[in-house]
């Protein structure tokens, strides 16, 4: 060992002990006769102090120099009690440099002067600062709770296949040329699905995995090629057997990992979600719920209300004094081609018990009175409202409630409201491709008293499926699983598989069916979201440790790159002339 | 949920209890008036009895059928002490079949009728016989100690990417083409080594990851593509702490996980091992250690042992009745080709103290006499003797070593002798491509004091480089790693890298170095391979859920395969015409 003691667990009690410490320079203060050097490691910092004659030994230091140092425990004249070591200093004997440092290219410290950019390229250097090196001590540790929740409850952790088969269905697949099988590929998993559901038919029945998954997507913002999933599955068990399962789990991290005990874990049916909040991960940190206002607005003179099918309202609390200038940004808010709204109706529920709105041409003080009213605004709120088809209004109105909500500073990080939301439909239909695709994939059961309606409107089959929301995010989904072949099959005739494609793409998965499935179902939660979730932070990027940036690159290693022809040539594969 | 309690919970103080059980039918015997049926989860088997009028019900079954039941708890009038629930049965009241099974393409017993390709082929069914189940339940328990064991050490969990950069040091890479970056690829690693290493640089000073590997090598028995490691890596250590670490992890998990307390973990350099077990993975669970016996035998009319440079004598202890049979055997087995000697040389020690060997002819009673005393060998004793040149005959009598202690039944797979051999050489001649390759990998330090023999004589340079052995197979390895820049780029020289070659595929590494790279240095566990051991076995595969068979390939999903135009196209990539 180059050390006895790390720099973060000196205190008073080992005062005039002898002790070897190692890190990093971090700051050098010169006081005339006394020099203080500040050495970090990942414990914590400890003061160094060395006296005048040991100026020559200090002067050949630098920042982010590696050192050992041997000397005395002191006690500190002047405390600093906002570090755990701030009682204490060492009375430096010797220093030996371990090595040497180049001027970092931007400051170690908590606010750093880096662009991403360059923090990227050196993302060793950057991991050094407390905020990242925090960002993966919380990762570490939600990883272990998690898995002595798990393990608790039987759960076993198996480990599936990364080199697996590509399958056209969901996103796109990253794959792999198979060198002794030419002309053929691997997959990378986007997830371990049919593998798990395999396990349970092998009866391992309590699955989980903290697991890589693999997605060739266009990368918007945060969104990773690869990324991190809890994925969990459990036989003959019901929908509410998971829910209750997963919401163990989360209480139990927020309790141990945070120390904060959730009181409460509501439950919403995707109808109720987005008729309420027009969206299917609703953040219920705050209500500023949906009033639908149409029978209030509609028949008298506004034909643009006339002609709706839907009048949302929301109100904000106490905003009523809203500006003109205010008002016109929530307008252009609206207007943005994202949201796509053509305008934004206001009413000021002023103080006095009046009513002020931006189609007062239309409609009296009594009409108004009406839909405050209905919205449930009192004096000094100011009610907000959009119309037009119903869908699009709902979704319209769900990003002005954020965006306002943001605004009114009511998502506090700190807070934390999650919520399940379940009977997701089954299928969606896709303009682009002329069918219905899977809402979660091609194994999620459908709702046995919907069943009957798989041939006539398939649209409208609700799914044994649920998301996990925190604040708006949804950090997981799951379904109970089909575990019929013939039910499996109507699934893939239902997404336009031919019976030929369908069973050589998942037929091992059909066939397995036909040897005592049992019931089953699980859920996957997104662990890199979850782990920034905790950290009360919004990009995923900074609790991974070696990220890629937008363009699937890391660049601190300069990857992906060329490779070799003869490589090509092993792999029977060509680049395309371009 | 579908159950009250598992086939493997119920016992006598659950008499009378109404329960609803869940499981595989395993087994239906008919008596006449009564039927019963072994019910099987993954936790046990349970009784269910029918009676004369539930005859119909029980008919509809078959093996492998997931059923659920209800009924009472009664206490057995023949126990089966064999069975944790051997002393109760259940009365069966309602029968719900879940889901029926087709026959099973083989018995789903602890000893089936199925052959391998068949089993891999149905995985999902192998899976439910209980020495696979077990051997999962295993894997997951050394996972869960491991972590246990090292974040109670203060080591952090810290995943690092899959998708990385293809270098040509080491073995093949699997690679994936970037469909954003048109003509470039991603590597899958064959280990985080560089990134751990970067780790160490930022700080973070104790690392450890349990994750997947790839290598594209070409299948030997018991190899796999993909494979896991317990990754591990240290900074402001020495060999020495490494070594107590690691050791102390075995110790724990030998303890926890089977109840063994291991006494002894010896080391034994490199030079050693070579020397007494010509191996540098000695399995020490028996002695027969090497005797040279060049002065002994040399210069007496036997050309074949005066040409030798050397002669080297084992002991197969009590075995001087071995029968010309099976001598000759032995000598058939040093003469196949895999060992590749050209004759095999014994003495039988007889009770009455005279000798009889194979070379009367050249050396007197008197001079075998001295052969057995330079043995240690005892009347009763068998000596056999290997000669030729030094290196290939310690690799040839290991050979015979281990071939003579399976015939003695030494190497008992429920006696666990763990070892540490340490200074490895740096670097090996590789005869094919004309230079020094390293003997661990590229970023090993070698030894300070055999730093002015880098120049002169490379081959004689010795590493801080360890492996952990345990009962004669390599179970992991490591080493105290270079974290100077100066050091690690002569080391890229004396690999043959040009200085470009080594700045594009190594530069982020050296360059992280320039910025404060303490000391460090790590190890890496082949789990699966410790998994096996564990499970006193020898393949891997059973330890592993969903293996690959030796041509790389997944018969069950049948992987690799083929892929679209469109994903072709997509990727820039075109097929070879072969």
């Amino acid at each position: 060992m180059y050390r006895t003691h790390t720099n973060g667990e000196l205190r008073i009690e080992q005062a005039e002990q002898q002790v070897t410490l190692c890190g990093w320079v971090q700051k050098i203060r010169d006081f005339g006769g006394m020099t203080f050097v500040d050495l970090r490691d990942r414990y914590g910092i400890t003061q160094l102090v060395f006296n005048d004659t040991q100026k020559p030994m200090v002067s050949s230091l630098g920042r982010e120099f590696v050192v050992q140092v041997t000397g005395k425990v002191a006690e500190r004249q002047s405390k600093n009690l906002n570090i755990a070591t701030g009682e204490i200093e060492i009375i430096v004997s010797t220093l030996t440099v371990l090595n040497k440092s180049k001027t970092p290219p931007f400051t170690i410290e908590d606010e750093t002067d880096g662009g991403e950019e360059l923090r990227m390229k050196y993302r060793y250097l950057d991991l050094r600062r407390n905020p990242l090196r925090k960002n993966l001590e919380l990762r570490h540790r939600l990883s272990m709770e998690t898995r002595k929740y798990l393990d608790g409850l039987n759960f076993l952790e198996i480990e599936t296949p990364y080199l697996i088969k590509s399958t056209p269905e969901g996103a796109r697949d990253f794959v792999v040329p198979s060198r002794m099988n030419a002309g053929q590929f691997y997959a990378l998993p986007q997830s371990p699905q049919t593998f798990k559901q395999l396990l349970m038919v092998s009866g391992f029945d309590r699955y989980y995995q903290i697991v890589r998954c693999f997605r060739d997507e266009d990368l918007r913002a945060d969104r990773q090629p690869e990324f991190t999933q809890i994925d969990c599955e459990m036989a003959f068990i019901e929908q509410e057997d998971i829910l209750n399962t997963f919401e163990g789990m989360v209480t139990y991290l927020f309790k141990t990992v945070k120390g904060i005990e959730l009181t409460e874990f509501p439950r919403m049916d995707y109808a109720t979600a987005m008729e309420k909040y027009g969206c299917d991960k609703p953040d219920i940190r705050f209500e500023m719920t949906f009033n639908y206002l149409n029978k209030e607005t509609q028949n008298k003179e506004f034909s643009v209300f006339n002609q709706a099918e839907a009048v949302i309202g929301i109100v904000a609390e106490g905003c009523v004094s809203y500006t003109r200038k205010q008002l016109d940004e929530l307008t252009d808010f609206v207007r943005r081609p994202q949201v796509g709204a053509k305008g934004l109706v206001y009413v000021r529920c002023n103080e006095d018990g009046t009513f002020k709105s931006s189609v007062d041409k239309f409609y009296t003080e009594a009409d108004l009175k009406t839909w405050a009213e209905k919205c449930n605004a009192k004096a000094g709120d100011l009610i907000l409202v959009l119309s037009g088809d119903k869908a699009a209004t709902q979704v319209q109105m769900s990003a002005l409630r954020l965006h306002l909500a943001n605004e009114l500073g009511l998502r506090n990080p700190n807070v934390y409201a999650p919520l399940w939301v379940y009977d997701f439909p089954l299928l969606e239909w896709n303009e682009e491709s002329g069918r219905y695709h899977a809402m979660h994939h091609p194994f999620t059961s459908p709702k046995m008293e919907d069943l009957n309606l798989l041939e006539t409107d398939p649209g409208k089959v609700r799914a044994n499926a649920y998301d996990i929301v925190l604040n708006g995010t949804e950090i997981g989904g799951g379904s109970i699983r089909i575990h019929d072949r013939a039910v499996q099959s109507k699934m893939f005739d239902l997404l336009g598989f031919t019976k030929e494609d369908a069973q050589e793409q998942f037929g091992f998965l059909m066939n397995a069916f036909e040897y005592g499935a049992p019931p089953h179902g699980g859920i996957a939660l997104g662990f890199d979201r979850l782990c920034a979730l905790f950290g009360g932070q919004e990009t995923i990027r900074d609790f991974i440790a070696f990220p890629k940036n937008n363009n699937g690159r890391d660049v601190m290693i300069d990857s992906p790159s060329l490779i070799s022809q003869i490589q090509l040539d092993e792999l029977n594969i060509d680049l395309k002339v371009i």
